[in-house]
């Protein structure tokens, strides 16, 4: 029994939320009936979520008799959520309502090496000409979700020794964005935010689900029992490093020998297509050519869709998830690097463990990241804790403004 | 807001179950503070705790002045669980009150290849006679668990494809035990509850720990945010099927080349030893002569040691635990095993991901396994959903015998 401010054990406005949006539509006499709570109670609770603008009351006339009309509904218009998922070389930025429905997007290239307060900055500014876009203000942002390439310590949004962000180690990212959004800030790992993104809005109904990101580098986002699984340093997930048997000729950036992403990542594809005579930067240009059926070239992907499947046997073992998604730059190239993952994968998996797996295209694509730290912010905002907690502060200091009011994690 | 019966969606009974064995003692009037409930809702909740024999009012005379006493404390001594761990060979049975203090316990040799319905009476003869031992009866027991060779169906306590249990597969265990025992039966992975028991007992306050079983075979429980993960076909910690580098000219039982326990498990060190001469039998042999310091077979295991650690340096990546826990037969060998395994893990796992991890002997040896299956027992039996609807049942059927009452899944 956890206190939640002056509601008491007993369900607060944050609860009422829960049932008024799990049931769409619900009247006052139903909400009392299914909490347990008196009329004036119920009363109380939805006079601080109307003052929050998370509910609207429909002004629909009484029906001619029979149950009376459903008419509380909650408010998605009433706050948006900021998402920013930074890559390397890339940030996507998007501006959802309270429900996860886009209202504006944009892609911007971002050199991370800039550093984290010349980066956030530049971010903010470009929120805050999205947000304008959308015609919403300032004071209509209710939290911030940010992903970062590399881990991190998901209580206080700081990166944890990122191997490809200097500057940014132990950097307070809410902190900095508070400057600008004086609102909670979420922060988590880049591929965490895409596995919470397709979770929730293609497999909710799967509790443990791999989503498996193949880019320059190679990472995982786990999700265990329906919820991120981040582990004691915020470093789950992290198999791009995982030693490929017979592969100890390849010598890794991180100093170590027979690396995943070494031996299969995008880098390792650009180099050997050099090597075969391809002019070819980065893993977008591997898509290109694989998508243009070079042969050499499309060897080269199944054979990296070899290697990557040889490792998740180890995962699809040791994890027993329903379904693995891919996604990254090299999701994008033809069918070669899915009937790599799928041969070794059903080869050396036990028949137990395959029986049925599902290993899938990740859906959302490079919006993966941007819509699963909206998500990321609007769980966090609507969580029951949060919402008795700006309830409570709202009425003990209604003069202090809702958006500075709330910053609490 | 989920229904609890009576008792809508107020703290029932379990809650205030839950407040009075979190505090050690409590009186009504702080139990009422802390739920938010009425003096009188107060005491109908805990007359039905009292029914059901899970609470003691003290009766100490009452202080002179100030605070009034303590008075109400959660009766250990009110029920008791049993706890079957059964083994390919060995069966270890034990009887613990409702605190999980051990009252009774024994190892029997077992046969598991006698099949279900043989082995679960045999065990269900040997409980009720450790039973006895305890001075306790059949009314006594609350629920029964018991954990099993091979992946578990968890929901239904159903074995699935198990593969060293011929017989057993799609057996539904809690329904043959409940002829014996008209109460729950928890049914899990013996892997799966040798980690709950050593979590539990010793890692309480680490959320993410691998127990890692080396006996004949090689397992691996998952504790993942303080509970047991289990996967989709209660297949996950199945490691010992795991593909080792540079080894596929070992063939493992499974069909497959180069798994971990055909390379590193007691059969593959009993076979090694023979071949240089000693006579060893089974992995307890190997114990034996690795404490006599053969340095041939301190050689053998060390070899293990680092077979394993290097499969369990990718587990560290993916899972970012805080604790890895060796147990099995194997880990009573001298401290080569260990020597070996972290020697590979801290070779091959990333830095940030062993920063802070350890590695260390399972401390309840042989015993993890069974006090764990009462852990299982104990957590379903105090669960506050159920003991809602135990008083539930007690309430609205007061003659029906509680044992038979409170058999819900």
């Amino acid at each position: 029994v956890s206190g939640n401010g002056s509601f008491g054990s007993r369900p607060g406005p944050g609860a009422l939320l829960e049932l008024i949006r799990a049931t769409g539509a619900i009247s006052r006499a139903e909400l009392a009936r299914r909490s347990g709570l008196g009329r004036a109670a119920v009363s109380q609770r939805l006079d601080r979520l109307l003052a929050q603008d998370l509910i609207l009351e429909t002004t629909e006339l009484p029906s001619t008799g029979g149950r009376p009309p459903a008419s509380l509904v909650f408010n998605a218009a009433g706050g948006v959520v900021l998402a920013a998922d930074l890559g390397a070389t890339h940030a996507r930025l998007a501006v959802t309502d309270l429900a996860g429905e886009l209202l504006a997007e944009v892609a911007e290239d971002l050199g991370i090496e800039r550093g984290p307060a010349a980066v956030l900055d530049t971010i903010a500014a470009q929120l805050t000409d999205l947000l304008g876009q959308t015609g919403r203000t300032p004071a209509d942002v209710r939290a911030v979700g940010v992903g970062v390439p590399g881990p991190v310590e998901f209580a206080t949004g700081r990166p944890v020794s990122p191997p490809i962000l200097p500057g940014w180690d132990g950097y307070r990212i809410p902190d900095h964005l508070y400057r600008h959004f004086p609102v909670p800030a979420l922060v988590d790992n880049d591929v965490n935010i895409m596995a919470v993104g397709e979770h929730r809005m293609n497999w909710r109904d799967e509790e443990d689900l791999l989503l498996v990101k193949v880019g320059t580098g190679i990472g995982c986002g786990i999700v265990a029992g329906g919820t991120i699984y981040r582990g004691a340093q915020g470093a789950a997930g992290d198999i791009g490093h995982i030693r490929v048997a017979g592969r100890d000729d390849v010598i890794c950036e991180c100093g170590n020998v027979g690396c995943l992403e070494a031996v299969a990542g995008g880098r390792a594809l650009v180099r050997a297509a050099r090597e075969l005579g391809f002019a070819a930067r980065d893993s977008r240009d591997i898509v290109a050519l694989a998508r243009a059926q070079h042969v050499e070239i499309t060897r080269l992907v199944r054979e990296s869709g070899r290697v990557i499947g040889d490792v998740l046997s180890g995962l699809v073992n040791a994890f027993n998830p329903q379904v693995i998604l891919i996604g990254g730059d090299l999701a994008e190239a033809d069918e070669q690097l899915f009937a790599g993952v799928r041969e070794a994968v059903y080869r050396r998996a036990t028949p137990l463990a395959t029986r049925r797996l599902r290993i899938a295209r990740s859906v959302l694509g490079d919006r993966a990241g941007a819509l699963g730290a909206a998500v990321m912010a609007l769980e966090h905002v609507l969580d029951p804790d949060y919402v008795d907690a700006c309830c409570d502060a709202e009425a003990t200091s209604p003069r202090r403004p809702r958006s500075t009011s709330a910053r609490s994690r």
